[in-house]
């Protein structure tokens, strides 16, 4: 019995796309049924099913779209089956991503670190006994940590009782460090804009959860055995989310510092808490400090392609990674520089990688696109706001325009398709690419078409 | 000095960018001091430089985009410098891209149909002449047929007077066979919006051009010996290019078929007729026979990603071009199946020609993308408009929703610089990629990061 299930266990992790799919979905029907029970809802009656299911799904898939307010529709109860969905989701994706990526690499020397097992292509139960832990107590150390600090910061600043802040606390440490979103306010962080005790923390939360499990663990690692080379990952990963970061936040900052209705009225200061925290969001938490209603064009653009480049693999963002965004920008620059093959830090890019890398992105942009096609054609809104709409969704950022709510349902289906495409298809997508035998082909004669 | 003369054209060829880029500026000169001219102008006053050289640019790049109203504001003398901008815009990207393409290529079997001419990376003289006489040809015996045919559609049609009826048949040929989308009327061709008379020769000429010399010159040696094999270039050219054709209607007849501003108010035939000239103008011709104001934002959006993909290479069209969108397609499909080759239509695709495609597309994103923001940023307009007036420039399609006139003089500058860059980006970068020797390096350990 027991031999037969680690069997079947180990079987599904042969086929991690099916493991994941049905690991999503059985989370997100459970979520769904819990959220349509009265109980769950603040007027006491039941919640019509397909409300529940978006919220289930964006809870899941750690994306923060809503159809109904969170704090106004939800009783105490269905706040926390939300995030309870929220924190199955972050610890399901990271468990499934870094088994994936032990799986599929010997390259990121994850593996080498986490047992001392030979490289195969299955994985021990011990092994992935190890991952989920190392997942579990990750995540929990770090949203007690930003949860106790939160507490502080709603306790002290905003006269809420213990119990209250401690409860809001917690809810908006898991909510950040799973970029997921959602927040017990119905204008998400707006009123906290200016103030650094509860932004920080959040952002914190965010970053690390963002960065993602096999870069956090190099990391934690690094300070006990010194001297050991960094992986190609991070030393790709953290310069590139970081600086992202950054450029978010200048762009932000320039395009909307004398925007009367955003950061026109606050001060310098505020100014650019609001936007390195609007930085932040893209790489994809998803609160927002401002309305993202009332700015310009331009940084609705900008974010549209931050928060489609999204955060780091196998964490908690989404997006098509910050590597994948970097490896094309230096295959690309090997290319103009007539290199044969793409070397970065000192390392060969394997051939396989590029095209995944080109296959992952190029396959967004397709999702992207036809799903802000079919919403104009459905919609009244204009591209801004659909694109804004459809690349939220598909990064699993959440942040809105405010349309969510008045799509017709068809629209929010296609929300709700791009939640699940954009949560686990990169992912799944990935590895699967990266898993399957490549099959020996005979060869024939070459032929360059004309490009450009 | 014949000999010295011959050295430096053979020389520039060497250093096809520079030779194109040279080529173009100086028509552009040239162009912008003679529509200065009082003479050029309708009024008989002198036009300011700034409008005159956005115009050329408009012109010599076969775009269309116009801040001043081409029937309105010029005389016909402005008019005919207007259209000699436009042919020596054609014949020059034409003439220019059989060249380089002659230069970097065995592939496309054109070297060898034009000339028994050992393999090397220089030209004769007498290859250069036979390209620009195949060019000068095919294009002027095209124009004469379609201008004969507009004549006869605009004098029985319109009663036109047979001197204005001739006027316009050589004005719209030229312009409609080198993708220009120049129209001597305010409102471009919606006047002639339900006159299959005159819609149908000029999607007849944009088509002609559009697929690219090589695929003509491909087509004509066809008729005289047959059996021999299809180059991939052309395999792939013609299904994509009316494939798309075929796509785009259909969309377009879908978004738009109960609009009450476009198709709404006309009859079936007449919709179907507009919808097949609006799916050829995005590749990339770009006159319009309704307002493309008053379309739906997802046909706008459509428009911008067939706009994007412009026509075949080496012909009058703009955009990426055909065959690398496919090309793309066919590596992202390959990577799918786990096949480690590129295999299209029984040939395999040579290695470099992938990243050459990628860096390509991606090159293009950036420069719409980067455009776009900035429009954003100093204008009061929509993405909708922006993107499409973006894309527009730089796919040189030159459709627009009527903000051109209104941009700020830098928008405009932006326009006038995506316009460049997407005439002479795709050709000459394609090419200085091919054209390069591969240095051979060292080789590094190899690593992958992770993707997705
Ligand atoms: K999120
Ligand atoms: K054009």
């Amino acid at each position: 019995m027991i031999a037969a299930a680690r069997n079947r266990g180990i079987a599904l992790l042969r086929h991690p796309a099916r493991a994941v799919a049905l690991a999503f979905g059985a989370a997100t029907l459970l979520g769904t049924f819990l959220l349509t029970l009265p109980v769950a809802s603040a007027s006491g009656s039941a919640t019509d099913p397909f409300t529940a299911l978006f919220t289930a799904v964006s809870a899941v898939c750690v994306t923060g779209l809503v159809v109904v307010d969170t704090a106004g529709h939800w009783s105490t109860f269905g706040e926390v089956v939300i995030l309870g969905l929220i924190q199955v989701g972050g610890f399901g994706i990271m468990t499934l991503a870094s088994l994936l990526i032990l799986l599929v690499s010997r390259r990121i020397g994850l593996r080498l670190q986490m047992t001392a097992q030979a490289e195969t292509k299955s994985l021990g139960l011990g092994e992935v006994r190890r991952v989920l832990l190392g997942v579990i107590i990750t995540s929990l150390a770090v949203e007690a940590v930003i949860a106790a600090f939160l507490t502080a910061g709603f306790a002290a600043g905003h006269d809420y009782s213990f119990g209250r802040a401690v409860y809001h606390g917690i809810y908006h440490s898991v909510s950040a460090f799973n970029n997921a979103g959602f927040a017990l306010y119905s204008d998400s962080m707006i009123g906290f804009a200016t103030d650094p005790l509860i932004c920080v923390p959040m952002m914190i939360a965010t970053i690390i959860g963002g960065l993602g499990f096999p870069v956090l663990l190099e990391l934690a690692r690094r300070r006990k055995r010194r001297g050991k080379r960094w992986s190609l990952h991070t030393k790709i990963t953290i310069p590139v989310y970081f600086g992202l970061l950054l450029f978010g936040a200048l762009a932000f900052l320039v395009f909307e510092w004398r925007n009367p209705t955003t950061l026109g009225p606050v001060g310098t200061l505020d100014k650019i808490l609001i936007g390195f925290f609007h930085s932040v969001q893209p790489r994809t938490a998803g609160f927002n400090s401002i309305d993202m209603a009332q700015v310009q064009p331009s940084t609705l653009l900008l974010n549209d392609v931050l928060m489609f480049i999204g955060g780091g693999s196998a964490g908690t963002a989404g997006g098509i990674k910050v590597t994948t965004f970097a490896l094309l920008g230096w295959v690309m620059l090997a290319e103009i520089r007539a290199e044969p093959t793409v070397h970065i830090m000192g390392r060969k890019l394997a051939g396989e990688v590029q095209r995944q890398a080109l296959t992952v992105a190029l396959l967004g942009v397709g999702a992207v696109m036809a799903g802000t096609i079919v919403l104009l054609s459905i919609s009244p809104f204009r591209l801004d706001d659909v694109l804004f709409e459809a690349t939220s969704a598909f990064a699993t950022v959440g942040m809105s325009t405010g349309i969510t709510a008045q799509l017709p349902v068809a629209g929010q289906a296609v929300l709700v398709v791009l939640m699940f495409m954009g949560r686990l298809g990169p992912i799944t997508l990935a590895s699967a690419l990266a898993l399957r035998e490549r099959a020996r082909r005979y060869e024939l004669p070459e032929e360059r078409p004309i490009v450009g």
